[in-house]
């Protein structure tokens, strides 16, 4: 093998992906905001050639946590984010603006992400390696420009702080109606608790754009796996929470309801 | 301003440097094979165009801490380590191979470096920011390809682990000659106790190959800041140590010893 040695042109420096991130997350709206915010929710990192080998991955099963260095795809290049410097984090309630590089907004230089996950397992399928993750907060296909190991005595920088995003989310509470409970069981008889517990542990990171935290009546539709999945904010009676109203698949693009999809590229990742 | 949106061209993602750093290291050689392990020892981060403004930071003062994402640069395209999907780590004796993707060699793929530093402070120099940042290993000039805010509450995973690299490196006692010190206060008669205690970090992490490790005769030279530094590691008589020998500058190249610089490429940043 050799490594590609990016070189710099006039343009800049060249760099290939070396893997594919194959995820739940098929669309931006209700990826979490960060990594290991849903951390049961699993994806496989495909290696590409000539990564693709046992021997350059050596060794990884030392190590339980992986830093990703990727490309945020996926975004229209036409989208207003691009000719920003500014960004509004919907940690700061999408209202105030801070530098994009005081930020991890995908609208950045250079679309470079950076993404700690967990590694679940190493799996060989036709002599190539896979990497389950857990915890990752890739769009489905992310092209994968590096994988290092974690280093806790370098990485964990205990005395770090940031203090305009210092502590997780609040998350709120998420329930099934009784339709989509039945809808997740008939289609994954097996794994259906498993499905449901990641189905919580993404929407209770309330992927709602900031700035329609009070619009409590609008149906939220987003893709996951292989569901289209319609869910509500509800603040009626008892305390704050999403309903997840259905879990339809297969999905078509006909039947889809347009929801807050095409609204909120610009949240994924924003501190 | 307008983001490059790199476009994933047959060769690649074409990405440009946003920033340079200004570093004291002006040769592969002696940098600390992690970030933090010379945590006193300062470099200058130059924002680039269309970055270098304070609206691109604004609010970055926030964080503590930074992840800069960079191309290893100066690296000899000829060198055998291009070739290898593994690589021998000197925290494993030198002897032992591992995936390139197992460790943090600068010898992988797409030469991509991640690294966290400590923000010192922020310089406005002729209108445009520059970043005063701590503990990094960066060779000088290296070009930076992003900068994001640390967020403690992701990045810092205490429960991870790496079996092949948990602890950070035992340090060594460094002591310096009389010489060196005479030399150090006569070219740095008001900061000459930051730079010793700068050049004691950066030494003590012991930069000499894993596969010399007996070999404690021989006078290494390496380039730091303005100085050529001569220094030996020493077993005789008390605890072993390194003595820096002496502190030269100006550098003039025909008068630099070879030392282990030119062996020693490949050691930065392995685990």
């Amino acid at each position: 093998m050799t490594h590609e040695i990016p070189s710099l042109t006039e343009e800049g420096f060249v760099l290939k992906p070396i893997g594919c991130v194959h995820a739940c997350y098929k669309e931006r709206f209700a990826i979490p905001r960060q990594p290991m915010l849903a951390p049961s929710v699993t994806a496989e990192l495909e290696l590409l050639p000539p990564y693709d080998t046992q021997e350059a991955i050596r060794g990884l099963e030392s190590t339980t946590h992986l830093w990703l260095q990727f490309v945020f795809h996926g975004i229209n290049p036409k989208s207003e984010g691009n000719k920003a410097s500014t960004v509004r984090p919907p940690r700061l309630g999408g209202n105030q603006r801070v530098g994009v590089l005081a930020t991890r907004s995908p609208f950045r230089a250079n679309r470079l992400g950076l993404s700690v996950v967990k590694l679940n397992r190493i799996e060989i399928r036709k002599g190539r390696p896979w990497l389950i993750i857990q915890g990752g907060d890739f769009l489905d296909q992310t092209p994968v420009l590096d994988i290092k190991p974690y280093l806790p005595y370098v990485d964990a920088v205990t005395t770090a702080s940031c203090s305009i995003a210092n502590h997780a989310p609040e998350t709120l509470r998420v329930v099934l109606s009784n339709q989509a409970t039945d809808q997740l069981k008939r289609a994954e008889p097996k794994h259906w608790t498993l499905r449901m517990q990641q189905l919580i542990e993404i929407l209770q990171q309330d992927p709602r754009p900031a700035y329609q935290s009070e619009d409590d009546d609008r149906v939220y539709a987003c893709q996951l796996w292989e569901f289209d999945v319609k869910w509500q904010y509800c603040v009626k009676d008892i305390e704050p929470r999403i309903v997840v109203l259905s879990l339809d698949k297969p999905i078509s693009s006909k039947e889809r309801g347009t929801g807050g999809s095409v609204l909120n590229s610009n949240i994924q990742q924003a501190i």
